[in-house]
């Protein structure tokens, strides 16, 4: 039996009850290094695997081997679908073939960062990558031209890199051909973790803030406001 | 002080620890006629106070006038964000001042129902809610427009209801505009509760499906496809 489970932001308590409990039951939990390290902190007594950024494949690979004949856990920060491994864990299923894949959805960084932030995502809204890894950066830019254009509020993961210095910059210019300098935008770092941090701030300074890849960036849409220090998108538009 | 609690799907498992322990600290429970009701199931022994559709202003003054000198968990299915109460309850806030208010995520429908697909919001996606009441027609058009050109997996939320049956169907339209009719898609009834359904199907087989409020609708990117009976996003595109 192999679960994919989302855990959350990064606290115990950010994580589902289901989450927990499919933790708790597993003979094995398999994991990117650093979250692996994070969760042995909630569950130290558990048997544990993990393997290090860019080797996706073989972390899956282990996991859907070993639930052949036991109860494992396929750990994903946030929620595991969104640019996590539940889709590859299907993908690379039929090699293993009675096995079978349960996904534990959690709570992705758009949504627990939006509470730190106050209710950025009232409404309808995109997330974007700007990771140019696996998505041709013509997709992305397109991606920013048209939810800039149709004043969704928009929330940007994978923001920076060593590599990709610019890349925040560069959406952000993109954005501002569709929506005023003033646009209300925020982020947080390091969410439900050590370190946490957030900000509130124009789309003009944010194109000029730098952020590092534990970030998540929001950019309000045409109604998203300040009120009480919190960013707070309406339910709707006034003029209805 | 005032929790806005996302509650997840319907289940208690799909809730997250902090929205649990909100609640078992909480003095009075706060939220729509339905939810609390299956709140109720969970948690009998709180004291509840609901108000019907359409009474969200009352719904959250109350929990805010009792806020006061109360601690108050104000619940909404799913996240307390996403066409919640939360941004409600800080745009009121200044009518009540020195009550605290704190957001706990929740996971949305969105993820909930698509852990049962699959994993259809593997990649970069787009939230859009149907309903009209609102947000005008035409903004709602123009975003199923933009999300369509740039291949962004969409999930729809609120597709239908007694006086809006057409609604799905006009999106689709919309939608065919720019995706082949053998797109993937997939909707989830009743998420995590009693009588939950789901069906993977073309677009232009989703086009003629009558749904109902209570379904989760989406509508796979290029690169959607089926593995296993799931629907399954890809992480990225082959070409890159």
């Amino acid at each position: 039996m192999l679960y994919v489970v989302g855990t959350g932001s990064g606290s115990r308590g950010g994580m589902t009850i289901d989450a927990e409990q499919a933790i708790l039951n597993s003979d094995l939990i398999v994991g990117y290094t650093k979250y692996v390290e994070l969760l042995r902190e909630h569950f130290p007594e558990k048997k544990y695997f993990s393997t290090g950024m860019k080797q996706e494949r073989e972390r899956v690979e282990a996991a859907l081997a070993e639930a052949a004949d036991k109860t494992v856990s396929l750990i994903c920060s946030g929620d595991p679908q969104l640019y996590g491994m539940a889709g590859l864990a299907f993908e690379l299923s039929a090699n293993y073939p009675g096995t079978e894949i349960k996904v534990i959805a959690g709570v992705t960084a758009a949504f627990s960062g939006g509470a730190v932030l106050g209710s950025p995502l009232t409404h309808d809204f995109a997330v974007i990558s700007l990771s140019d890894l696996l998505t041709p950066m013509e997709k992305i830019r397109k991606r920013l031209e048209c939810a800039a254009e149709c004043d969704l509020t928009i929330v940007l993961y994978n923001p920076s890199s060593k590599s990709r210095a610019d890349y925040l910059k560069n959406a952000c210019d993109i954005i501002l051909k569709y929506r005023p300098g003033d646009t209300v935008c925020g982020y947080v770092k390091n969410i439900g973790r050590d370190g946490e941090e957030s900000r509130i701030l124009t789309l003009a300074e944010l194109r000029d803030t730098p952020v590092d890849m534990f970030t998540t960036v929001y950019v309000g849409n045409s109604e998203t406001k300040i009120i009480g220090g919190k960013m707070i998108t309406p339910r709707g538009y006034k003029n209805v």
